[in-house]
């Protein structure tokens, strides 16, 4: 789904960005009237309230599904034809549709980005990524079939062996951490299922 | 978070209800014009789309995080003091909240329902509930004081043993297998992350 993939940022998103973000609710979607923004009753948090018919607007994190389509000693990389990060390679992920398990959102996701089918294997690694409210969940699969190629939103889908990686040209540090890991666990197959963090670019950044 | 837990809800919610549900998005919340449903461009799901700025809006399965607090052989559960469900016995869960990873989400959201402390141990189990858009995440914990009591969102919190639960009185089928299998792994304190699926309350129904 380009659109849910374009939605994907890795710009930090500080406190101040994200009441910039409530404040930009300015209208209700059920009734039309103006929202302003506090803390309803019964609540903590701060949100857009309808003045007129109390509706309150909730902005949530959202869940981003992917894999590592695996084939032999091979995984499949797409190189993305979408902003953040267009030109880079990344392992096929996108949000999570209402009306799909997290499997079915991987494989969706695959076939989108890759053409290729791949079966669900184990889930392998989430992350926090707190500053763009995004909680990552990958998957281990494997690859079905070799009829992947490039797609709206692929210029480029191809096999990489552990060597062959293009690891200075990987679009997001969660995809990057996500094959790192994978390479570190498989000599001795122990793909143990890890829930990790991912900090700001800022805050990782010095030298490489 | 009292609304957050309070817009949990179990209803089998068909492909007619959530069309229905896009069609009340009425109004642009950015510009306030009037929305219409249909696919945007480079998508493929019919999503509500303001006529006139374009805004297209974005619905997706919300995170419910929650955790298993542990005290020797008991475990803390809560009665909900909240509908649905008001008067049953459940696990402390919610919606995870921008600005949170998902332990913190947990950790956050027993306190809120227990007054209770915990330290998060491992994530546990993981359930689609597809017909309501939302994914549980629960953890195994260590409950670290004894200072738990009614909450507005509870009106009674306490520890059980295994012999002691209310299977009955359990207010969520999530929590209820989260429970069961807890209890049937616990001997051999071999405690894997598993992905389950819930499915509609209908479709399950039969002789108990």
């Amino acid at each position: 789904m380009m659109v849910g993939s374009d939605r994907i940022t890795d710009q930090a998103m500080t406190a101040e960005r994200e009441m910039e973000k409530k404040m930009s609710i300015k209208y209700c979607s059920i009734c039309g009237a103006k929202m302003t923004t506090r803390i309803p009753e019964d609540d903590d948090h701060i949100r857009p309230v309808c003045n007129r018919c109390g509706h309150v607007h909730y902005d949530n994190p959202k869940l981003v599904v992917g894999c590592i389509p695996m084939l032999e000693d091979q995984v499949l990389l797409c190189k993305r034809n979408i902003e953040p990060r267009k030109g880079k390679w990344t392992l096929p992920a996108g949000y999570l549709e209402n009306g799909e398990t997290v499997e079915q959102g991987a494989v969706r996701e695959t076939l989108e980005e890759t053409r290729s089918h791949v079966s669900i294997i184990a889930p392998y690694r989430m992350f926090n990524l707190v500053f763009v409210h995004q909680i990552y969940l990958m998957f281990r699969a494997r690859l079905l079939d070799t009829d992947f190629g490039p797609t709206k939103e692929s210029t480029d889908v191809q096999l990489f062996s552990e060597s062959e990686i293009p690891w200075d040209n990987i679009a997001f540090e969660s995809i990057r951490q996500t094959l790192a890991d994978f390479f570190s666990d498989r000599p001795g197959r122990a793909y143990s299922f890890e829930i990790k963090q991912i900090m700001p670019p800022e805050k990782h950044a010095g030298p490489a």
